[in-house]
Order: structure tokens, then sequence, then C-alpha cells
């Protein structure tokens, strides 16, 4: 048996674990130094009453033979579900139908399983910095990469490059584009118009675009997008994923959903049109089995006006958490983005230092974690990236000890 | 952009979803005839009432700050879970270390995602009648796969060929080897000495074994393996999957686990060794978060004495469902396998009807619902399953209807 050897290509580590080794070990040379967590994205407030309520009812369900259920006949979502995310993209201005959403465990896994629909020959356009389970996801399948450049020049925004992108020495145009908004790691907003030249990008290329928008409910500014439906003929160019992760407080619950519009087609080539839809069915029936039931009524609940209130109080929660971090950045004067319709500021490490030593001398010398940059990328070599995601108290005090650690 | 075009080889529709469409034909054109469903292995007992008070202690904990938890730290599964798991194991005589389990959401995701950690060149032998999983989770890849035939000459329990199998004209031997005990759709169990021919037959040709052992917990002989790890050498050439779908009623709940033993080693061209372990914790750590926290602790839930005790009850209810088939098939006479330590009775079709044909007749004529033994391969053209897994007087009405339909 031969392995897939693409895999020994991989850095050995996923960014996380590392950080979390690196956690680990400090902690067990000081077992009494108090560290505060500001680097995985990862929410600190309980669920929203509403959803645990859900959650048990469904549960309760279960355990009586006329209530119970089984499989779910497709996989793909209840339409109770299903119909809540199409209503709740409605409220915004996307109109999805219910038969083109699909329920998931969660966006990264999405994000990782909908390039098995896709050929290994395709290019693969991420932006630097970016999440890294998209470059990896593709590596493993030997997929090359290219790279948008998302630095100050652009305020952490990529746009796309009419002249294409360096390959080997060539100039060549991607099939395959991940977008990011609002972005992780970079906190960076794309605004109608930005889409819009991506989506007239990506027709003229053939590329279809991978649209991830798991942040989308920080967006605190009304002409900012959501979706990348709210702009005209994304349909016919573009997949988007969305988690209730962040949203909800769903990190350790795993719910999700992903978009395939029914407008997403293609030509095969014996010429024949495929709809991507059907692909992405067709890989799910025979991979995944559906999104654990009292799980999905959990996430039923969250589309509710009252879930809706409940979760909302979390984000302004971590809103003003990221609110005290921006402040200090910008009294301490130092260069970021993100942090308004973002739960992550993204910011310049002081004197310019490598990412990895500013990590470790932050975790040496206040005990406070954050994630390296160049975690995301080569752009990220000299950025950092802190989440609002904490506990207020310990956000005030996490930069408390930042600034002293600056003003030393 | 390029789709994968193996997904264009496949049969268009998954065999499941062929069947819920003419269910649902029939029910529109007689929406007063009352079905009963022995087609897809779906459990109709509900959850045990200890499953069901963790899951809601569990959502409870969620709702609080303090027990709050979100991500999981590997997102291979709480410890508290992979040790009763590994309890489990040592309860039948199998040693597996908690570090070699990984929970999933289902038996079926793993068994399609494991295959990712392989290179597409790799010849997959695969058991006919089989799982249609397995066949499509590699043609998706497109690999090359072979049949090893199980049929009435070897008690639907294939044994490997030592003049390799035939693929293209050419006689082949195969590099990895999915093997499912007790028999999906067959219900035929390999003997302890069978899977030490298999494990040995591994070795002699460098293959890795893909062990399905979902079906387990129907064992009622004390000497069949509940696991291939109960066989000596097994951990050097065998991945094992198993699933709490039919053990505790968990077809909605979704949880099951996957062991990779440490022990399983390979060696890449370059030389360097490879623990197949690590190269699927990496795939998992880019491609998956984890399972459900209220789920893990309602699986945990499972493995307790008053757990055991409370499915087992179940699995004796579908027990007896299994043997009121199997006493009707006896008294027609219709040759069978399965139903003894299996949840599935694999009879072939009175008077050697095409498959389907019977699904067709036994739909129209009394309204009951198989499956189609052409949808496992070509070795079950003329076979059909049932399943135990329905309510007790439906299975008997289901009989007494099957009776008069062949009595006619």
């Amino acid at each position: 048996m031969k392995i897939n050897e693409n895999y020994l290509k991989l850095e050995k580590n996923y960014l996380f674990i590392r950080i979390a080794e690196k956690i680990k070990d400090f902690q067990a040379k000081h077992p009494d130094r108090k560290i505060i967590r500001m680097g995985i994205g990862d929410v600190t407030q309980p669920l929203a009453p509403v959803v645990v309520e859900a959650m048990k009812k469904a549960a309760d369900e279960l355990a009586v033979k006329e209530t119970f259920r089984g499989y779910e006949d497709s996989g793909a979502g209840y339409d109770f579900l299903r119909e809540a995310v199409s209503e709740y993209y409605h409220s915004f201005g996307a109109e999805i139908p219910a038969s083109d959403i699909r329920i998931n465990d969660g966006a990264k896994s999405d994000c990782g399983n909908l390039v098995d629909i896709f050929d290994d020959s395709n290019i693969v356009l991420v932006t630097d910095p970016a999440y890294p389970v998209y470059v990896d996801s593709n590596l493993m399948n030997g997929r090359q990469l290219i790279y948008a450049d998302s630095d100050e020049s652009n305020g952490f925004a990529a746009m796309p490059s009419n002249d294409g992108y360096d390959l080997n020495g060539e100039k060549i145009f991607p099939d395959i584009i991940y977008l990011c908004s609002p972005n992780n790691p970079t906190g960076a907003v794309y605004t109608k118009e930005q889409l819009a030249e991506w989506i007239a990008y990506a027709k003229t290329h053939q590329a279809v675009i991978l649209f991830d928008a798991a942040y989308e409910a920080f967006i605190q500014e009304e002409n900012l997008p959501r979706s990348i439906y709210q702009i005209d003929g994304a349909k016919e160019v573009a997949i988007e994923m969305c988690s209730l992760s962040k949203t909800a407080g769903f990190t350790g619950v795993r719910c999700g959903y992903t978009v395939v519009p029914s407008e997403l087609k293609t030509t095969a080539s014996d010429g024949t049109e495929v709809s991507l839809a059907q692909l992405w069915n067709r890989r799910e029936g025979s991979k995944f089995n559906g999104v654990s039931y009292p799980v999905q009524r959990a996430a039923e609940a969250v589309f509710t006006p009252e879930g809706q209130q409940q979760i909302k109080e979390n984000i302004r929660y971590y809103q003003e958490n990221a609110r005290v971090i921006s402040e200090t950045m910008q009294e301490l004067h130092i260069p970021f983005t993100g942090g308004i319709n973002s739960p992550y500021i993204w910011f310049k490490c002081p004197n310019n230092m490598d990412s990895w030593s500013f990590f470790d001398k932050m975790l040496e010398e206040i005990a406070v974690v954050g994630t390296p940059g160049a975690g995301f990328g080569k752009n990220g070599v000299n950025w950092f990236r802190l989440t609002a995601f904490g506990d207020k108290d310990a956000t005030i005090e996490a930069m408390q000890r930042f600034r002293s650690m600056l003003e030393k």
C-alpha cells in the first residue's frame, strides 16, 4: 500500500496544535502563572438559553419511540433548519432557497471536503495571509497554489491581478479562489464593489470562488456585505461556507452550512453541463450522514427572534473586547486592522519582530497567548493576531500586561 | 475550473436515495397503503434513558460560563470517551490504548475520508457484495477496484485468493482490503481463523485492511471475533471503524470511532518510516473539528454498566425480529444467511428473480420495502436484504404479508 505522499510535504504540525504544545510546555515550567488565551479563535460565552432548551427538548424526543428519529433521509439537513437559514439570508438581502443549503458539522469540515469535487490539476488562489486549512486541504491533493498578497498596501484585502500570478516563473490565472470576509486572520472586510470585482474576475477566468463567511455576524457597518450572494452574479460563480461557531458559540456544538447555488454549473470535458451542487450532494451522500438531530434543533433555535436577540448580546460582548484591544493598539501607535467588523485584531509586531519570536516574548513575559502571523503566510511574518473571544476582565488584564511589556 | 470527473462515472444515485424515491412515488400513488420499511438499516427503538440524560446534562453545562466548552484541543475526541471505548475493547479481549482511538460523527464519514491518506494508485479489494460506500469513495479518487466473490459457495464470506484477482486481464494483488464482519449486507461473520488468514495475506502483500465492525454488538456466539484486534498481528496491518449507530440507536445522533494502531507503519518512497495514525491525525486536524460535546457525553453513557444494560435490551429486541424473519425464510425454504449474529437477513429471491424486480414486486404487492441485492454488487443481483431494525409488530406483519405473497 502506498500512502498519499503529499502529506509528507505539509508542515508537520497544524498551527494551533503547535501553539497548544508551546502553551503546555510553558504551563509545565510555570504552573503558578495565569495564562490569558487570545490565540485560537475560540469563544468563551455560554450558549444562549433558547439554544440549550431546544437541544434538550430534541434529546427528550429521541427518548420516546413515537418521536424518535434515526437517519435523515438526505443527510443535507432537516428542512426546518435549511428553511431557517434561508430566512436568515433573506433578512439581509440574499435570496437563497433552502434546497441550495446543506447543513454540516462546521465550516472547517466542508472547507476541507469541498475540494474533493474538483480535479487535482486546478490552480488554487489563496490570499496571503489566510486560514491554513485552505492551503493544507489543497496541498493534500497535490494541487498547486498561487498567492494574492494581502498587506498594508491594500489594507489586507487582496484584489485580483489582471496580469495573473507567478507560478514556477510563469504568469497564471486561478481556477479556484478562496476569499474570507471578514477576514481570518486580518479582520479586513470586502466592500460590495470589491466582491463584484472578484466575481467578474472569476467569470472571466471560469474560476469558482469559495467564500468563507464564518465571521459575517460581526459586521456592524450596514453597507458591508455579509454574504457574497448580496452581489449580482455571485450565484453563477460562488460557493459560500458559514458557521454557527463564532456566531452562536457553537465551537463545541458543531454546526454550520454551505450554499452551492443551483445556478453554479460548469462543462465537463465531454461537453456535458454539470451542476456543482449535484457533485457535492453525491460526495456527501457517500461520505457524510448528516448532523446530529439535537444539534440541528439547537441551530434552529439560533434563528428564532429570541435566539437572535440572545446571540447578539454575546456578539456585543466580544465586540466590546475588540474595542478594548483596538484602543490599546491605537494608544500604543501600533498599526493594526480588524476589530470593528471582526473579532480579530491583526497588528504589526513592535520593532518589526518576527512573529514567532513575538509569540514567545508575550508568552514568557506576560503569559498572554496570541497567534503568530507567520502561521497564516509570508505576509504575516511580522504580524500578530489577537482574538476578542475571551473573557472581558481577562481581555482588559491582557491589554494592561501588553502595555506594560511594551512600555518597559 | 475543472471538476473531478471521476464523479461522472459513479452511479447517478446512491442506492438508498434511489430506494427513497421509489417509496415516495409509491406512497404518492397509494396514500392509503401502510408501507413497512425493512430497507435502509435504520433503527426504530428510542435512545437509552441514561444516554438522553447524559446529553441533556452536557447541554446544561454549555449554558453556564464556568462549565462551557468550545473547541476540543485535538478534535480526536475527549479523553473520557476515548478511554471508555478503550475499556469496551478490553471487555472482549482487544487491548487498544485510548490514544489509538479517534471519535467521529459515524463510521460512514471515516470510511469515506480515510482513503484520503492513501495514494490514488493503490488497488482496492472489495468483497462482492459490499456496502456501496467502499466502492464509491474509491471511485471518486479514480482508484481501481478488484472484487472478492462472496457467494453461496463460501457462505458469503470471501477468503483471500493466492492467485491474485483479475484486473484488465492481469492477475493482481490488493493494496487496500475492505472487510466487514458481521457483514453488511449478508450477515456473514468471519471466524478468528478466517481473519488470521486475511491478516497473513495483508502482511504478505503489504496491504492494509480497513475493517468495518459496525455490527459487532450483534454477535451472540462467544467464539466469533467482535474486533479484528482480537487476532494476533492485526495491529500491524488493520484499521478498524466502528459506530454507535446500530449498537445504541445513534443513527440520528451521529457518533462512532476509528482505531489506527500506532503499530501500523509503512515506508515512504524515500525510505522513511511513516505512521498511518500520524497521517490520519494530520488529515483530521485540517478537515475535521471533533464531535459535538453533548453527543460525546451521550456516547460515554453508552459504555457505562447501566448504558450497556439498556442498549442490550434494544439489541435483543432487534435479534427477536431477526429470528422472526429467519424462521419465515426457513419455513418457506428460501436460502438465506445472517439473522443470528447480525441484524441483516440476506436471502435468495424466489424463482431467482432479479432483485430490483423483486423490490418492485414487494413494494407493489405487499407494501414492504427491502434492499435489492444488486445495489451491493453483481453477486447480489438475485439476492435481497431485509433488516431487523423495525418495530416488532410491523416485522411480524411484514412476514405475514411476505408469506401470503409467495403462497398466492
